[in-house]
């Protein structure tokens, strides 16, 4: 399926001569950059964009798509201080199917999409994908408002006093809408909704459901910061243990935001991240008091840092299963280098050869943690106790590390280290024994 | 879907009051219980049987389908030394949507029913599942044959001189099967095919083309042998490595024979396994050669039992996702304690501290084999090479230590180990880049 995108206005509280909305950064990517790679996780690769006001700003931002793995086609549509509508109508001779409609400046969930291009609609329906129970980010008042009934929009408007939804700008049209323009223009009013207005009182403007799936008008400063807010918060995993999310997922997040500036890509990140843990490492190795103090904050940072690769290329929407397994073994190589360090140098110290034997029992307890962990979700397609807040993750067991380098006491962070993790590997085997019997 | 089996007949070539064929036991199963379980595999939950002969014997083997996880219901066919259209015809006011027809004393592979039910059917066509290029297990001179043109049945029979397809005797029936065996048993011919022939003259007879999925019908005794051969065939995987290919599975299947006629479960034998490694183990611990000897020997019989547990669930039909996922954390705690083993006994003989390290690397390397793989697989969902005939997998890496420990070479075992297993991970790591890039 195409999309076509409008991205033609001005922007009403825009700067004079400033850059039109679509062309505002935010974290790593435009507006119009985001809409289009959301649209391609759904499967959507050819784009059509209504340009007017900095038309080439915008031609020359996005070229012909290359870039991000996609076909784009441009219109101008000269009028653009004109209403919308007369936009979306410069396309009628460039779509003869059904297509999906898309605003330049609107964040939204890409399984939005995915469920939409799944309806089938007659030759002369639409259907605009309405949002009921909106979150806080997004501002009522300046929204566009429809009031349903029956799965069909029965009035839209921004005056509405009586409704039961928010017009979230994103459309499954067939060409119908371009006839119904052209009556609604010719009436004398060129917005988009008039035209959605003809087909509502035809019962032909059906309601799409988002439910629970967010989107976002980004329509001046204060829904700029909105905006900003929610791709942040969207960053927090609700796997993310205790310690990930209280220490290091603020830290993260701030250092992916410098990140996002620069080219560096998230599976260089993860190298990083595994070089600090190597070094971590290598001061355990040497087992003195001071350096010790010093591999543990590397070991703490690596696991800081292990949290942007995700969260940059989540935000550039450029994340690829290759970067997740790279992500994965690089860690299980850091857990493993850490582990031996630690015993080293304690070993060197206090020749000591019990630390040999609770090292390798807490390198083993760590594997497990991970291997029980990744092959359930391999077998079983959903996630171990995604319910359990104080999981034992990775980084709980670094922090450990972090903590037991700064008091000096190795053997018994070890110690620790190989009870609780072996302890729970044993533990998923037997409890989910039950689950699945 | 329902599915209705026919298990009326004596069988042609059948001792007289002998057992009928569904009832014969086969690796775990009688026939009748592999086609239901087969056939559950795909979805399928209700069955309807017609018993002739033997009709005792068979509800009092299956009775309502509560030990097989399915609901069955029996007709019974007093006529049953007539053909077997009249069998079918019996069910006739128990069936009035579309449903499966399968014959009691035939092997088939689960996927057949899969995409057969995934065939939309007008109400007057039926569809016969064809072989065209059938394998050496099928005896084809005393197979139903088929000649078909534009996916239509044209002639079916056993004497057919022309014909390019062989019947499987698995049928997508629509009620208007009834009918047309009326028809031709009306004629005097009350076989199935005689009623199939009715409907290919009426063009309402489709193909559906099994490619090469197996199916064996098993006629008499030489085709019990070759269905026991045609099902040991299938539990060799491609993904066996060189040792499990030329050692260990020969020896399994031949234990899995025998606890086919226990009560033993897969998951009781992934025990044993793991226990067998633990003793292992227990013997390298202590360190010296006569008990390497015993542990290596131990080590390798691990290393065959822990074949047994995937044959015995998959001739029994009983796989579960749990038990895959218990089989393979007990092989990783295994082999983390063997290699424990190995250091802990070397090291108490030579008190030399770099077999630690050595080891160490080595449990690294064997995680990591395993994780890498498993990992890769749920993440790209198929499998890391496929093709590697000659992958370095568990069944090399135990063999190896079987090998070291019989020549008293712990220390260089470790090293190669680690320096292989380490290697292949890495190797993964880096090639994995480029194919995915």
């Amino acid at each position: 399926m195409k999309a076509l995108i409008l991205a033609a206005g001005q922007g009403r509280r825009q700067k004079e001569n400033g850059d039109s909305k679509p062309l505002i950064p935010l974290l790593g990517l435009s507006f119009i950059e985001r809409v289009i790679l959301t649209a391609k996780k759904s499967g959507i690769k050819e784009f059509l964009i209504v340009t007017g006001y900095n038309a080439g700003k915008i031609r020359k931002h996005l070229r012909n798509g290359d870039k991000l793995g996609v076909e784009i086609d441009y219109i101008h549509n000269a009028e653009w201080r004109k209403g919308n509508g007369v936009s979306v109508l410069k396309a009628k001779d460039y779509l003869h199917e059904p297509f999906i409609l898309l605003m330049a400046d609107h964040l939204f969930d890409d399984k939005i999409l995915f469920e939409l291009q799944e309806q089938t609609i007659e030759d002369d329906v639409c259907v605009l994908c309405v949002d009921k129970n909106h979150h806080k980010y997004l501002d009522v008042k300046d929204a566009t408002k429809v009031f349903m009934e029956d799965g069909q929009i029965k009035d839209i408007g921004k005056q509405l006093n009586n409704y039961n939804g928010i017009d979230t700008g994103i459309f499954l049209c067939t060409p119908v809408i371009f006839d119904t323009l052209e009556q609604s223009i010719d009436s004398g009013n060129d917005s988009l909704a008039a035209g959605m207005r003809i087909l509502a009182n035809r019962h032909k403007m059906k309601v799409f459901d988002i439910s629970n799936k967010y989107w976002l008008d980004v329509d001046d400063d204060s829904a700029l910061k909105n905006a900003k807010s929610l791709l942040i918060e969207r960053l927090r995993k609700n796997t993310d243990g205790p310690i990930s999310r209280i220490l290091n997922r603020p830290i993260s997040i701030k250092i992916s935001e410098l990140l996002l500036k620069t080219k560096i890509t998230p599976n260089q990140i993860s190298l990083v991240s595994f070089i600090t843990s190597f070094f971590g490492a290598l001061f355990f190795y040497v087992g003195e008091y001071i350096f010790l103090i010093i591999g543990g904050i590397l070991v703490q940072l690596s696991s800081i840092i292990d949290g942007c690769d995700g969260e940059v290329a989540r935000l550039k929407l450029i994340q690829t299963r290759y970067g997740g397994w790279f992500d994965a073994v690089l860690d299980r190589y850091a857990d493993a280098i850490i582990i031996f360090g630690m015993i080293h140098g304690h070993w060197l110290l206090h020749n000591d050869i019990v630390i040999w034997t609770i090292g390798f029992a807490a390198l083993v307890g760590s594997f497990l943690n991970s291997y029980t962990a990744d092959k359930y979700d391999a077998i079983f397609k959903n996630r171990i106790e995604k319910t359990n807040k104080w999981r034992m993750g990775r980084d709980v067991r670094l922090f450990l590390i972090f903590l037991g380098a700064l008091s000096n006491q190795i053997l018994i962070t070890l110690a620790i280290l190989a009870i609780i993790s072996n302890f729970e590997s044993i533990r998923r085997l037997i409890m989910l024994k039950f689950r699945h019997a």
